[in-house]
């Protein structure tokens, strides 16, 4: 049969197929290594994976790459991050690692609301130039989907500035976007020490508002791009912790949404343990983000649950903190956990997965195995795209990545350079080359 | 007047170059920031760093780099690293992070030794294949000049061939390299429980014959490439830490590379601490390198001599520990501190001194301008170039380089990408363009 491309001759090719996903009882640590693999792909989708002789029987193609001593595995898919924002934090960075408090830094007027100013302030097509820079170093770093939230508006204008930003990149860029509603990210300035009734406009405004797709942004006077289509956020987060949200106001966020028919996520446990991961479980989350400072109660609950556990390393590391999720701890009692970059301008402006699966073996004591099943299979489900995207299995996307060494155990065992050397997505070659 | 290339328009030009260098009160964070600054070249040397008003009104040039909203400034230097070997050790990665102690590897033939037997058995050719490999991955994260040591052979012929490797890669790469012997990294196998005879060895035919520039590599079976000219290496260095060797075993190997005229440096107190650090000062040695456990008696020392300390936090961050060189005690006490990847197979595959950075700023707490220094100046002087490179200064060699932001402070506050866009050696222009 015909193809329109074939990846032949992987030296492992890693389906990441087989047993894992938000299920208990997963075996993260098998991720379906074909030596000498090869996979075909036809109108954007895998239609043949399996040893190179078996595909070549079977499939051509006018377009063979050859992989021999390469390492070929599904796309990165990164389920938490922040893609979207204006402006820079690079001054506060220098002050905190001079050692100056968060009050200190607030009092500078640092922090989040430095971050929500610019966004506020930012034309559309200027968040969406900002935003596209590091969506273009998230694909050549192996990302294929990714999960993008709001929450740099905290007003119903500038949250859906924010949801046409993502809608935008989404339509103009390889990666698939999945976007999530985070308008309880923190309390803006105008509310300060108001926290519940900047709730109530979340809940009685905002989310009314997005959720039943209301035109989108396009007649703020800032706005210099055509009007995009209106987009409905398929999730809900909230940041459940000290200064920022309390389980109260995240539940009645959560529930609100939930009403609306949104998947929930949370923002859990990142600096204190509020609950949120409890609440998560009662409600369903499709997952709990952060789990810091997780009990073992909670992780014991969490990993009995459907509720994915997503860990992002690259928060505490960004922070320059010793302390990171416990995921052993939750792998062992069962639970699924997926790994995300947590993307943002304050603790952690990093666009790479591979970096994250570094620090993930090093600091959290997974396997490259582990961290790999964490950041393709696991992630997409924690972003509810399990049966599209992943994995390199017969009918799912081809989202494929190509890595520039013989042995996927490279990905953790090196760090801090990029060893994705060719990107497909959906079928398409969308970075090819050399990776310095 | 004519030069043959111009920077104009940085956003941000460092010239690294006012009140650094391995001299009592350093001022390492200051990094002599020039907005639109601007610098020409002539024969590979800076002819003038400036205003760009300034330099474009006294010189002109057939090729001008327009640097807008960038950040210029001196490559970097990295004064520690195993670039040369063959192999890889991924498998024991995988097993490290699953929980194998360091016996149980040894065991299982993994360890230093499984390199060790790796390089003996590789030909030249081979050998300088996979290291060149990761040069260009570290020009293409921006250093222009690196040390690199022996110490994978730990026989007289596999040493040579080694500095052989060392030479060749020198001669046909952009980057230049400094070559150390490291003949007392390791006991090699077929000395075990012999160490005083395996540094007889190293001081009685080792030392004479590699320090008196002996014929370089070029009988073994496995050469397959024309001999290269005999090489003599700039320094001499020793491992002295459990399991390496003892101060007693690492002032023998000094004091003799040292009346040899070889500079002298050291591994102190990586793991145990053994007074190498004080040996360091005593022997007059240009640097004492890792100082993680080093005691703050020896720490106040080394900052009151000329000796440089060279902190390597990508090796405690390779093996996933908390504890890092204890650098705000040291410079505080008006240490010069420089910066290196340490890269090597076992705890440090990292080319990138970018992260190297973003690492020193969160766990060791230093100042984006103090790592940079520590980076550029304070590294060159480290491997005994302080005069050549490491600042832009007229008269110095032009290596230089572009990053795609127009905040030097984006070095260690954005981590796990490459912000080096561009890379100018000795004047010619040996990378730009993209960094994805």
């Amino acid at each position: 049969m015909q193809a329109e491309l074939i990846i032949a001759h992987a030296a492992q090719l890693l389906t990441v197929a087989g047993g894992h996903g938000p299920k208990r009882g997963t075996a993260m640590a098998d991720v379906g290594i074909i030596e000498d693999g090869a996979l075909a792909v036809r109108r954007g989708r895998i239609v043949a994976v399996g040893p190179t002789n078996e595909v070549l029987a079977d499939f051509a193609a006018a377009r063979v790459v050859d992989a021999r001593g390469k390492v070929v595995l599904p796309g990165f898919v990164d389920p938490h991050t922040h893609l979207v924002w204006a402006g820079d934090r690079a001054g506060e960075f220098e002050q905190r690692v001079a050692g100056a408090t968060y009050m200190e830094i607030m009092a500078s007027g640092g922090g989040i609301m430095s971050t929500v100013r610019a966004t506020r302030a930012a034309p559309l097509d200027e968040l969406v130039a900002q935003s596209r820079a590091r969506l273009d170093r998230m694909l050549a770093h192996g990302t294929t989907t990714a999960e993008v939230k709001t929450g740099y508006g905290l007003e119903l204008q500038a949250e859906l500035k924010m949801l046409a930003a993502i809608a935008l990149l989404d339509a103009q860029h390889p990666v698939d976007l999945v976007p999530t509603f985070l308008g309880a990210h923190a309390v803006p300035a105008e509310y300060a020490g108001r926290a519940d009734e900047y709730v109530d406009l979340v809940v009685d405004v905002m989310l009314p508002a997005i959720a039943q797709g209301v035109k989108g942004y396009g007649s703020g006077e800032n706005d210099l791009t055509p009007n995009p289509s209106p987009i409905t956020p398929v999730f809900c987060d909230v940041f459940c912790d000290q200064g920022a949200f309390t389980l109260e106001q995240s539940r009645r966020v959560l529930e609100a949404a939930r009403a609306y028919g949104m998947g929930l996520k949370i923002h859990a446990d990142e600096f204190e343990p509020l609950g949120g991961t409890r609440l998560a479980v009662e409600l369903g989350a499709i997952s709990a983000d952060h789990l810091v400072c997780t009990s073992p109660e909670e992780i014991e609950l969490l990993a009995q649950s459907d509720t994915i556990g997503v860990a992002l390393p690259g928060t505490p590391f960004g922070l320059g903190h010793h302390q990171y999720t416990p995921a052993r701890a939750f792998i062992e009692a069962g639970g699924a956990l997926a790994l995300a970059t947590d993307l943002n301008p304050g603790t952690c402006w990093c666009e790479s997965m591979p970096f994250i699966i570094a620090l993930a073996c090093r600091y959290m004591h997974l396997t490259p195995a582990e961290a790999i099943t964490a950041a393709t299979r696991n992630a997409a489900c924690a972003v509810g795209l399990g049966e599209e995207t992943g994995s390199l299995e017969v009918g799912k996307r081809a989202d494929v990545i190509i890595l520039e060494v013989d042995d996927y155990r490279h990905l953790g065992y090196r760090f801090g350079t990029n060893p994705v050397q060719t990107v497909i997505k959906r079928g398409e070659i969308v970075k090819e080359g050399s990776t310095a």
